[in-house]
């Protein structure tokens, strides 16, 4: 059992917390077994997070790797009643169920890794089964800075107003052919950000566009956003905070509104159904407890007529095998999915990574995720994580370096 | 691939449909792949439902055993939109959804006894995991005349007052060692029907109760009983018909309401919610669409507080084995278990069934379900079943033979 915290350059990219630091944090889990098979996981890298990692490893020697539910009671054990909150509460609030769901994920993909490889199927045929062949994934569009400050500029370039987002998106469009288009916001007062969206329109007119400000805004800056681009957005994603807010603004709004911050947990939904806050759940195996867990999750939305897609932070190749083959697996996965990956620049700790053509990656149906992690790229990319001394992801305090007066607000229009 | 219909003896229980007929009817679903694993399987033996499991079985050849999506997208394509109700409508209102998770069944249970089989694991590890070793089961209790009509009085003999319904569950109880019991109503005036719950009370003043009338009541004789029954029934099931009339009875009851009647597909649950209509769903595989989707049903009852349990229509040892491992894999289990099993008198398919000790069933480790069909005992049941002459149940013809003006009316009270 090892648990590797790596380190791999990010852009500096924007969101209402502040901006992406030179390097991104993750873990990589590695179960490996007395017949020699080896299974991976990946997830957070913080050193909170990092901790009860290795409080869980040390409790999971000679469990059987089909026990999920001995995963489940081993981790809680080791853990305790602990929450390690998202310092920039950008994957939602926090809790104790929340906390032990993230530490179980990486080590149940893994050990879904390890299921698949020792009985010859994909991990997608332990998920309910392959509907899909292809999984559409999303641009995920950032404002950023050119370059991160005292270094070159970075081969996207500056994206700081709508032009600059327009050709951010044709980079990305040309580059991996993908078909829907979201832009983070939240950083610029919204008239700045509808302004983009309608070059986006202009310049993309087939293409479903997306607007995720991260709760930066009131419920009255959201209700007027949202009436501002009616059918422009397939959806707006978290406009305010909180199930209350988001009600308001959903009684409101033309499009439907997504979530991966007021909808984080199992205990969330109910009071989410019942005031209408949401119409989409954007699910996210890293702290939704795993695969096995999000796919119950998928059938929750499926039953109440909620949309699903999935959320994604800064991740590498693991993560994105794990959250194709869980999509391979959902019937109703009504949106593309969320990623991250493009940012990495071809930076991976897998050999060889699945690719997106046309937008799509094409499932793997290897056994297991069907992704190895390459030793070389794993010791290279923890060297950057001992190196780098960032132990603990702080994109507001990295943009105050730059702004002095810099504060996260939310809502800050 | 091997459907065979199966008769075996069944003592003429009461309910608010009619009678038991002589010969209770199933089907065994067989599934034999090429490196000589058998899986089974057990669902209903009407003549509808046959012709569809015949039809979904031509479909099946060479589906791999880990490809449930495999097996629900063949039974679908093969039985088209169809809808074969149940007529008495015992376990609810019916959908073409509703027959399909019928249909699938059997088969999905099938691959899942196969999958264990193949990998050396017991189905639990299939469903999430073990987290009980012993799953609690409840005495059935059933009005019943002392015997079929003509025949020999069976071991049991006639229960159609307190003092028999008393005697019949000192039996159970004695002989199986359960440790809570279940009264099927609606047979006799709701006051004959407290008098008996309040007779069982007295003889066993530790166990929990319920009342289960199956929508024989109205609104107004289900609250009048509730409020009688208030601190005598750990819950009472299906008193009236229909999530708004089952709303409006909980609203008033002093106890929780349970069903298998009117939330009896994930369609049914977001109206339940909305409306407040039950406190615990009682899932049962065989109209759920088998064991894996019950697992999401227990999520859902999970997130949303809703207590759950098991449905149980007659039925053999390869059920009695999938709802073990199912409820085994389930943490969220709170009440113990339906079963008419006892009412069989030792009749089985299996060669060596599960046991109930101290009134649970000990969970089998085994690889798959743990259980074998005996081919002797399968072959004479069949016998049974082309000998019979019966082939779609129907409670409430059988007792109008004996009572011709007897009908079937819900409410009757």
């Amino acid at each position: 059992m090892a648990v590797t915290p790596i380190a791999f350059p990010d852009p500096p990219l924007l969101n209402s917390a502040g901006v992406h630091e030179p390097w991104a944090l993750r873990a990589i889990v590695e179960i490996r077994c007395g017949d020699g098979l080896t299974g991976v996981g990946e997830t957070y890298g913080d050193a909170p997070h990092l901790a009860l990692l290795a409080a869980a490893a040390r409790s999971l020697t000679g469990l059987d790797v089909f026990d999920l539910a001995g995963l489940r009671s081993r981790v809680a054990a080791a853990i305790g009643t602990v929450d390690t909150p998202d310092r920039h509460g950008l994957t939602g609030g926090s809790s104790a169920a929340k906390t032990l769901a993230r530490v179980v994920s990486p080590f149940e993909v893994a050990l879904l890794d390890l299921q698949g490889k020792a009985i010859g199927r994909p991990v997608h045929a332990l998920l309910g089964g392959k509907v899909r062949d292809t999984v559409p994934f999303s641009a995920y569009l950032f404002y950023k800075w050119a370059g991160h400050p005292g270094a070159e500029p970075d081969e996207y370039g500056e994206a700081l107003d709508p032009a600059g987002i327009v050709a951010q998106a044709r980079k990305l469009v040309d580059r991996y052919g993908f078909r829907s288009i979201k832009l983070k916001g939240g950083v610029f007062p919204p008239d700045e950000e509808i302004a983009a969206i309608r070059a986006l329109r202009a310049e993309f007119p087939g293409l479903p566009l997306r607007l995720d400000p991260n709760c930066a805004w009131t419920v009255g800056t959201s209700v007027k956003v949202a009436e501002e681009t009616a059918g422009l957005l397939e959806y707006l994603e978290d406009p305010t905070g909180g199930l209350a807010g988001m009600a308001e603004v959903a009684a409101l709004a033309p499009m439907p509104l997504a979530t991966n911050m007021c909808v984080v947990q199992f205990a969330d939904l109910p009071e989410s159904v019942a005031r209408g806050s949401v119409g989409i759940v954007l699910a996210d195996h890293h702290y939704w407890g795993g695969l096995s867990a999000s796919a119950r999750l998928a059938t929750i939305c499926d039953t109440w007529g909620l949309g699903l897609s999935m959320h994604s932070n800064s991740h590498l190749g693991i993560s994105l095998a794990a959250m194709t083959h869980l999509a391979a697996a959902t019937p109703n996965l009504t949106y593309a999915v969320d990623t991250h990956l493009p940012w990495q620049l071809g930076v991976d700790v897998v050999d060889s990574p699945l690719t997106f053509v046309d937008g799509d990656v094409v499932v793997p149906d290897a056994p297991g995720l069907g992704v190895a992690v390459d030793p070389d790229a794993l010791a290279r990319l923890h060297e950057n994580y001992v190196a780098c001394g960032i132990t603990e992801r702080d994109d507001t305090a990295y943009r105050r370096r730059f702004e002095p007066g810099y504060e996260k607000l939310r809502p800050r229009w």
